[in-house]
């Protein structure tokens, strides 16, 4: 679905096929570092938000934080996040279950990757930090106005766009 | 409080006094028009995200959104949000008490101010909007991981340095 009339009107770019969003997407994940995590108390219900260092490994984000930090414990309690990389004009939207792990539990060589593209090494901080990998079950994509439809790149943990 | 090995070790700029802070934290909300609004389900303690455009009167933001969508439904129900204004290492962190309006309980010129400031006129869709006041309780302002000790900039409502 394309909005013609809404771009003529706002002079906006055409919006891009669902291939360019996803090729977009998976370009944007690899290149960025940051992303803004929101999280919830899952008993009071009270929304969080930070701005956390991540890195992509092609299917998943890890990000690290502290085991007490109002983010670390909604982690934990919650199992769910929703992070938004890029800009509030080039919008990724990610939807994911939540896993929480020690330094020690991650593969071979992720805790260094992590510290590599990020610069920013948790295990060399003297509070206890923990990783949380974010397994995205949707992923949307959207710039303006005229991107809202078809937004959904990833559905039920499948891209829409197959490879 | 300022952490003069830290900055020294990764170049970064000083940390800003407090003064300078309130600076640029009044500054930008005023120049800004895109926040990311963080919002939770109440019950279920889900944690929802969106870009909003926003306009700050001074002392409070004013965003739109549809009623029927997840953040209206969040912000009706829960009457919290967690704003971010800026980017990732420029944040402004305001958590606030949130009222919803139908445009016509608007003061005089409000609406108008808004869609001026965000050119967005909820007023002119189909769709029906609300608009919703979110009061800062507190807020917070940091740059870089030197400027995390002493990011608070309001508490309880009250800046922390007087006007």
């Amino acid at each position: 679905m394309t909005c013609p009339d809404l771009e003529e009107a706002v002079m906006l770019p055409p919006a891009r096929t669902p291939e360019q969003r996803k090729r977009d997407v998976l370009d944007r994940l690899g290149r960025d570092v940051d992303a803004w995590v929101a999280t919830a108390d899952p008993r009071a219900g009270v929304p969080h938000l930070v701005p956390l260092s991540y890195r992509w490994d092609g299917s998943s984000l890890l990000v690290a934080t502290p085991s007490a930090s109002v983010t670390g414990r909604n982690l934990r309690a919650s199992g769910t996040a929703r992070v938004a990389v890029g800009h509030s004009r080039d919008v990724i939207m990610i939807d994911g279950a939540v896993e929480a792990l020690e330094a020690a539990d991650l593969p071979d060589g992720t805790a260094d990757a992590f510290a590599a593209h990020t610069d920013f090494e948790p295990r060399a901080l003297p509070e206890h930090y923990l990783y949380f990998r974010v397994r995205p079950s949707r992923i949307q994509a959207w710039r303006e106005v005229n991107e809202l439809p078809g937004r959904d790149v990833m559905r039920d943990g499948e891209w829409l766009v197959p490879d």
